[in-house]
């Protein structure tokens, strides 16, 4: 094992980080609309954390002075680590400034990581109960400006990482090496590393592109500079981070937006970000028939319709539209009575149909990509919807872009296998390979990489579920207005949400709620299944394996 | 494919079925206790349904006229059909009868399938809302007595046949025949023909000998030879049905029973029945060490002691326990406000350990050994508790048994599985072989086995779950006094609890209630989950496969 060479890359990191601190800085200054009396403890904050960043990574440089060449070993060393690392400097800008998670309440070092943690890992899951400019100004906010961009900027560089380390160089870990050469159509199959490099920068191209395009178009649709900025970090990265507590719903209610426009620009970006970056490279290269005959991106596409119209159907059966919006409901809080039909009496039935696309379409293709942004506090929803939702965070993205979950290649691997499996049941002699569109995919590892890919995520999830059951005290239900006979499905769906990077689930970490009551325990959980998730459980898992070290 | 073999083999089946009815005849008569004013309609049912089961029976046999071999085909399609076969068949006695769902409301064909496959299944879950015989003399009962031992026998009979036809003959169908050589101890492994029959019918008196055993045991402690026999029969099938609303909370309720040494030897028998029953065989050939130090058996005890320990620990510092027994308690249907600490004031006291100790592993066991069987209702238990419960119910018994789930050697294997490929992640080209207690049992299938059947009960689980939150209308919550809010967890439950044929689950299908409520269709889902479960997924998936059929 190389250590220098993994010091020295892991020093590279800590100056990236600490060199991209550098953007938040100037939205704490009047010239960027910032308050200057509120935003001064978060400017010196992140000055005082970049000072940090340069530190440690200078030292890790020094220490990790010399060659070496970089093998699969120490490329997954670096990939975890780097996490972690992430993980712990991005945390510094919001410990130093003292930004509070609830009024009064200063955020910990748990609270921190996990807000750093949720960010990079493009989750967008938030422990800040307050993030607005309150409309007294004599209050201060809870959370300066510039820290805020802070806190959206991890979402681009997390999603950064995503596409150029694993899509280009490291090919999405190493369930993601067979998987990227299953989901390719004939030529890219061979990648030498002469082009690799070339790709990593076209795919770089691509993600700043796009990110370049959706600020654009939200200024046009008359965002500021800064929410325009932190929402497309939000969206190209499947992070889910707003400026708002209301999250995308608040042009709904604030006025002076379109918000139906703001808001289906953001649902495509959310589903070009969940597509493969690669096919779009096809289309740029003007081949848009490889994207077109992508079995992955047609079976996304595919669920992505399915379950809007199911949702949709069964959400206007319901009447769960009838009053959609963040702001239009009754909090969650309020338990309505058995057999009680709270909140469906004051229907503003205008356009239910449009109304229920405009809803359901934006927060399926929310949840599907593992972006996380909200329009409707789907916790209200039937629950047949909140079901499907659940289930569909599973699914997540494609291969190769920055949504999380399992990716559909996956599922559509997943279900191919055991129909084969059933298949050899009774035919135990007539082996078939697998095939995608046609081609045969099979390679000795794939099929038991797949299915041991969806072992893994269900022994963590029952694991980390049973843990929050433990962890967790009556009291975070009870003391914040909900039934504790809730606790064993917001549990699941919390390690669902943080474990397939997408934010909100159900019930107390619902889409209008927050993580901020968990106790530090089920936080540093949290913290851990969202970097499982984003990595794919193995470069992690790999890191904290003794074997892994001591062996060459 | 040999229909002709097929055919005469269900023909023998069927004409077993009716036979076995006969025993349900003399519980009507005033000679065993019954009122025959009341049995009547019941006895008449049963003979009716003796006399059609001849008619399929003959005519079967008559149509399969023919000699032939029995290949693996041909015994997967026996198996298979002869469930679906023996759901039909069993419900005739309680169609024919009119034995009534709920006061006033006759059993469907849904329903009576349901009772039958519950039965044969060795599930435990039912329709039946009111079994017993009311005070009022006046009053006729819903369910006859001669029916309702019809009930129980179809689990003596469903248990009788997982352990004749899967352990001896068929391996536990084709994923347990890799699991089976795994397990099994040295000289076992090899099982030539000649004493597999051998084996069946060791295995068979082992099982009578169990059922004769605790009948007789039960008898001396006070209960009727008709309660004796019934119970003796779900306990040692696993199956749970009871003779009473209350279960084995009963005797604790009644007065002139010794409750806590009926519930112990229940719960010993129960432990029994969810034990490898070819371990049992050596210690009858005075070899108990081979069952001692069994990986299997002792995984099993351990998993038993830990989470009953869990159980306890939990329920005491949540006062769980402080008002335990089935009948000790509010309803369930009393919605706990929120904060509120319902039925916490009253508590009982005294001996609080022993009290957890006494319902606690009961309900473990019980859950555990997917018998089903109640003692409390752990539906009133903390959300830990609860959660414990409903992933118990996927662990199982060991394989071999009467037990359904996913047997703790698959758990185990899993586990190991999920190691080495952590391992390998890191260290691709040492390809370490699986291991159990240090002996090498890597077959070139077990591996892909075992990660295909998660993945399948899996998949199972998933689809079911969607169906029954799409199937079943609020109104089954709301109209019988629960919150429609916990549709998502109650659903769930009822699947898991049906498709490891366990009975009870959470909610709706909690321990004092049933499944009557429900939609034909998800009732009619249920009855195909717990024929999944029963036959591990393959034997009753294949012969759905049209290409099953087709080929030779």
């Amino acid at each position: 094992m190389n250590i220098a060479l993994i010091t020295r890359m892991l020093g590279n990191i800590a100056l990236v980080i600490g060199g991209s601190m550098a953007f938040s800085l100037p939205w704490a200054l009047p010239w960027f609309g910032g308050n200057w009396r509120y935003e001064q403890a978060g400017f010196f904050a992140i000055l005082a954390s970049m000072a940090l960043c340069a530190a440690v990574g200078l030292l890790l440089r020094h220490w990790g002075r010399g060659g070496g060449q970089l093998f699969r070993k120490e490329a997954m060393a670096i990939v975890g680590l780097s996490w972690i690392l992430a993980t712990i400097l991005g945390a510094f800008p919001f410990l130093l400034s003292g930004t509070q998670r609830a009024a009064g309440v200063r955020m910990t070092v748990v609270d921190a990581m996990f807000e750093a943690q949720s960010g990079f890992s493009t989750t967008g899951a938030t422990v800040l109960t307050d993030l607005e400019v309150p409309d007294d100004p004599t209050e201060p906010p809870l959370v300066p400006r510039c820290i805020l961009f802070w806190r959206s900027s991890t979402h681009f560089l997390g999603g950064l990482g995503i596409v150029v380390l694993f899509v280009a160089i490291l090919g999405q870990g190493s369930a993601g090496k067979a998987l990227m050469r299953a989901e390719m159509p004939g030529p890219s199959k061979v990648t030498p590393q002469a082009r690799m490099q070339h790709t990593a920068w076209v795919l770089f191209g691509i993600y700043a592109g796009l990110n370049g395009s959706l600020t654009l178009l939200l200024c046009v649709q008359g965002l500021s500079l800064f929410d325009a900025l932190c929402h497309a970090f939000g969206t190209m990265a499947t992070g889910g981070f707003s400026t708002y507590n209301d999250s995308i719903g608040h042009f709904a209610a604030a006025s002076g937006y379109n918000a139906p426009l703001i808001e289906m620009t953001i649902a495509l970006f959310m589903f070009l970000a969940g597509t493969n970056f690669m096919l779009m490279y096809y289309v740029l290269l003007r081949r848009p028939e490889v994207m077109l005959r992508d079995v992955e991106w047609r079976v996304y596409v595919a669920i992505l319709g399915a379950v809007t119209v199911m949702v949709v159907g069964f959400g206007l059966l319901h009447g769960d539209f009838d009053r959609a919006g963040m702001g239009a409901r009754p909090p969650a809080s309020v338990e309505p009575l058995p057999g009680g039909e709270a909140g469906a009496d004051e229907a503003d039935s205008r356009l239910p149909v449009a109304n229920a696309l405009r809803y359901g379409l934006f927060q399926v293709a929310s949840i599907m990509t593992t972006t996380g942004f909200c329009t409707d506090d789907f916790d209200r929803w039937n629950a047949f919807g909140r079901g499907v939702l659940l289930l569909l965070m599973f699914v997540g993205g494609c291969a190769g872009s920055t949504g999380g979950g399992l990716k559909v290649i996956r599922h559509i691997l997943f279900a191919k296998i055991l129909r084969l499996e059933i298949e050899q049941a009774y035919h135990p002699n007539v082996v078939r390979p697998l095939r995608l569109a046609g081609q045969v995919v099979e390679t000795k590892e794939l099929r038991r990489q797949v299915m041991v890919y969806f072992g893994l995520i269900l022994a963590v999830f029952a694991t980390s579920w049973l843990f929050v059951l433990m962890a967790e005290p009556d009291s975070t239900w009870t003391d914040h207005g909900h039934s504790r006979e809730h606790k064993l499905i917001d549990a699941a769906s919390g390690v669902a949400a943080t474990l397939n990077n997408i934010g909100p689930g159900l019930g107390v970490v619902g889409a209008t709620k927050n993580y901020a009551n968990f106790t530090p325990w089920t936080k540093l959980l949290f913290v851990w299944l969202m970097m499982l998730g984003r990595l794919e459980m193995f470069a992690i898992l790999v890191v904290l394996a003794p074997g892994f070290w001591r062996t060459k």
